[in-house]
């Protein structure tokens, strides 16, 4: 194993796959959870996986993360746009964090088009679906690696 | 009865009564309750009453009402005007949800008039106290009426 | 007879149900007026319409009002957005105003979600149709009927 | 005969030729419409035209040409920067309205830079003088000969 | 007589002295006439006095004042802050305007401290109640009798 | 005599007259003072006159007229649209302050469109020349005389 | 030959009537170009047609238009909103530029509302479709008649 | 004792002295909490202290606060820029509230000059690290002795 | 081969790995250009790679791409923030577009933080070096099969 | 004696306790300062102090510091909002400055939000009145010893 | 001795080479005043210097230069952004004013990037040290020639 | 020789003395150029000229003058405006880059007033006509030689 990465939802992710499908498609979490599992596992990555509708709850993940993996996917989902908490618990981790955007963030509401989240964050992905988070996971992979060979 | 409704109160909505009375005026929540109760007995509608100070709970309230309720109420109060969060959670329904504030908010601090709620709700109805709860109780009594007559 | 109520119809109301019909409906100006008049009564409340397209006619009305009626219920339509002379016409009143809109104003177009209208008013409906005004009328004769017990 | 046009002239435009030249020139508004009138009859189109200074009595024609004209071509003037009351009146008609301007109000003042009338029109012409009206009249021509052809 | 004045009063400026005294005082829009009236004979000019609530009225004055008065002063009121059509009609006129409110309008709501009526004016005076006109009497009497000596 | 009134210039307003004269006119400060002084006397207002550069000169001044003062006359010049210590001088004193400014503010630069001292201020003259300052006398000779009477 | 006229398609519109139908229409450029030929000799016009996705070419031919040509029709395309050199380029010829537009880019996203060329511009003409070349050409070639006669 | 005080930590101050060290300084809140403890019963002041990652217990504490404390520190830390449920939740109370920041929030990003709930404070410490809070308990005491005298 | 895919570098980015490195890293565009390669090869895909200083170079590459290719990857680098020409010529074309930024843009200058390319985009992928490109032709393949199995 | 601490007081404090008592209290400078002294001897630190209502005074206060002082407390009083030469000024200085202010400026008027000087100061208090003094000398009391241990 | 200097140097210049070196170098104010000397006997021109952290000194000055210099190069420092009392005593005077920046202006805070002064200076330096005092004299010792030459 | 120096011309500089000579002056580039050949052989400098109307031209200039060239001079044109592309061009060069504007560009219109490329200058000379290049040639010269001396 290379490595461990931590895999967070924001509010409403849930419901993906249920709900505003024209939106979000028809995947459901469960599934795009089975697909983040198989592709660390091909990764050699080990994954753990939240989802919370509480700001709160997503910060306390966080901040545990620390010293037991080394880094981090999120999907803030709606508070891409205005936790300043999430971006200050993200930003006190020393561990890349890559912020992953099921949909064109950038084609939607005018609100949408800032992320409080992206300053902090190493990398980001949108538009891509559920393969956003696959993509992540390789990208996390190639840093591990090459922070791994540089100590 | 012709349908079920789920009224949400927002943070500090449990306060009512009990401070800044020149603002929010002297009926407590338990009043408010009890005019909704009644109103919905009237109207042959069942109501069911939640608040919360923790956006989270009202998310999971909101996600957990679809396919139980023809319809929601929702004071927001402070988070009307920025949990970008909540409004997400009540896009996803497919039922109408009805915005109420006690206040005029468009008579107070200019942060207060913008509402990220109301571009996803049916409609809303402002300052006019805790009659404003019922006026939308009619509202949604006379919208779900209609839907059935039309399937 | 609890009281006498001024309802006023802004510019372009009076093609309610001939035009646009996707976004105002179908229902008719003469309908609308006619579920108000019915309501009046259902309060036992006297009711007088106006429509104009003109700001100055409307502004002529309001004034008149004084003395001879306890509440206004207002659509402004167009003239919600920029009509300062309608907003300090409504200010000068000492009785309640509610202003309608029979559409979600919050919405649509950008520049229709402010009203300069809304922080001289008592309270504000929208969205809810011609419905809307019927509410206001409870609004107005629970309004009026507190004064009247308090004098 | 292939159509009828309603020309619409808004508030101070009567001054024409008799007030500030510098700007708007030194034909005057009965020139100009002699003008339109002999265009539009070498273009077999009947034409009528109002001028006022009241927005009242603009949106009351633009209301009244449903089913009696097949396209508009209103001058604003000052109403162009504000008036959504008259926007909304030429929103609601069905067929095709060209907005004219004698000057080019892209090189006047900040707020004469917009116009929230052009996006309800089928097209603007600016800048060109009395001529302006001529080619709005061909455009007209053009897409009632059109659409006739397309029934 | 040195010459003729055009004083003109905009929307709701009838109600002075009967609705919100607080801000606008106790003297009524007669008893202000009845001053301007005394003032002009005082300074040996002639004076009239139209108040509209129609802004198409107030612009349809301003145009036929060309050529019979040498001065105008105007109480825009609410069309102050919006009505480019009133400016355009002063604009277009060759002799002095001179702003008068009775408030000092930088004191109040924000929306109030912008004129689009100043830029086109000669002067303006603010804040000093009915003797604000008085005191534009006084300056047009100035002005004209300057313009009378230097033909 | 009826009060003692201060009247204050700001910075380069002893240039008057001989610098831009295309914009501030061809009288000196001198001649303006004059002006005030005679007028001051027919009046029956005792009149000091202060003219400075400093900022902090003006602030002095200001203080210093505590109870020796019943009105207060100032052109602030450039200070009017940054100098908030000014603003802050203006509104400790509990006397009448009227702002003149020799030309029409409202016709020049964006930036002197904004007066920090007017929402301060009892009142307001701009545009009408050196008579602006007789103008305030009469308007404080009138204020003081009510005042006076009131007592 | 009554004068000549240079006309500059800008980026992308190489593209029309092949790309994005539902927005541009479905004529190509070469129908374009042939309406407008035929135009101008119907109008004894000359006519030269230069298409360009380069800013700096576009540029280069508006250079060497100078005594060349008695006016230029401009289509900017994207570069209306951005391009402050193509702007110069024409404010710097003596002669009259008309900008034409295909679609009302009044109608559509934001960015598309500010044109940089249109205060360096004779006049505008947007909505029309390729008809707005022919009627561009036809204020051209009234213009340069009347220039021809006043020398 | 002469009175009871709240203090509230928000969210990511448990990390504090373990993370962003260059920032924050390498005290712990262990160790910021024994100078609060320290400091409090110096001033004979009881202290209860809470820290949260949720916005709704936080707001759930400061709501319980009523009639047990005479005055409440609170770091709102992140959520000093975007909570105005917690702004509501403290303006509720009526007992003073003072804001300590441990950095200068107004040399650090853009979006840190801004709290919420300034507006609703008593005062304001920032920049003085963990001594702001001992300054807070110093004025917090100096406030409730101050109070009892004038009961 | 399961396609073709072009790949469009823009301004400047022949100069990576030569200046700028502790911004842009080391890599030099040929290795960069290898690294694409060679995934594509693993990928079964057919790629092509230009590169250009000129807005209009690439405009010409997009266009002839219609028909030949099945996705393109772009990092238009400094003219993602204001080329609308570049954007119009992507939005034109109907095969998913892939905008890839080597830097996180978000974390730079502010005016870094806008695309006008993004809403035209399918997806996004910024700050994760030269890989980006790689996980970018990832999801084109992913979604060139998707669209093949479709058929 | 651990250090000296130059106490600078800016415009119009001087008036302190005399003017505007419902803002800024009923205590005067005198007073203030006294307590200031007081505080300083109890800290065994040496105090200066200085009021001025010229910004240029200010300046050269603060530049003649150098070297004399270990830190600075001022309340720049309305220079706090647009002073960038004071800012400069205390910039220069290689020692810690505390920002006090009276009020809390964040609960008045939208111009006293903006601090230009905060941005160089070391830390700031406001809202405590003229305690705010004495806990800003403790901050600089704890300062000034840490730095003698540390050297 | 072709002409006379008056070089002015604003708050805080004086400080020049002792403070924030890193900044603005190590030059003192002194040997950039000789450097200039220098420069100017070169030149044959006289050159009188002048620092000031007073508004109203600079003022003074600027003010006495009529008649006595035939040019100003002017260093405002802070004052350049909002000071419009210096913008205004330059703006009066009819001699060529050149603005000079030790450092790039352009390149630091955003609220250094714009100039009040420049719009009314002549020409502007920024960026290039003490020798933009120098190549400012060169400056205006070819337009005092070129003057002289042309009278 | 000291050096060698690029001298880059934007869009529209070749027709300087040729058209709007107002703005611009009657000297032709042609004689700039000359004017900057004789200056720079004075200082021993070597010096390349190149103009173009093509963004793309230009940056491949820049790029091409990596160990080529001690020094820049810019004229950006237009390009100033809005070109990040030349920005990003002139940023990845380690040599310093003077921008020279003929005009005074902050005497213009406001959109001239911000120059993108002004924070990747060295400095920045402005309204001093062609003699701006022979400065910003001395002020290279002087940078070259200090450079040389340094190593």
């Amino acid at each position: 194993m290379i490595g461990r990465v931590l895999v967070l939802h924001g509010p409403n992710l849930n419901m993906l796959g249920t709900r505003e499908k024209n939106i979000y498609g028809t995947t459901s979490l469960a599934e795009v959870n089975n697909k983040i599992y198989k592709k660390a596992k091909s990764l050699n990555l080990h994954v753990d996986i939240v989802q919370s509708n509480y700001e709160g709850k997503l910060i306390d993940c966080i901040q545990s993360a620390y010293g037991l993996y080394q880094g981090i996917i999120i999907n803030p989902a709606a508070l891409t746009h205005y936790s300043i908490a999430l971006r200050d618990a993200l930003a006190a981790l020393e561990i890349p964090v890559i912020e992953v955007h099921i949909t064109n963030i950038y084609k939607r509401e005018a609100f949408r088009k800032t992320s409080v989240i992206a300053p902090v964050a190493y990398g980001q992905i949108s538009g891509l679906g559920s393969l956003g988070y696959c993509l992540a996971l390789e990208a996390l992979a190639d840093i591990i690696q090459k922070a791994t060979r540089e100590e």
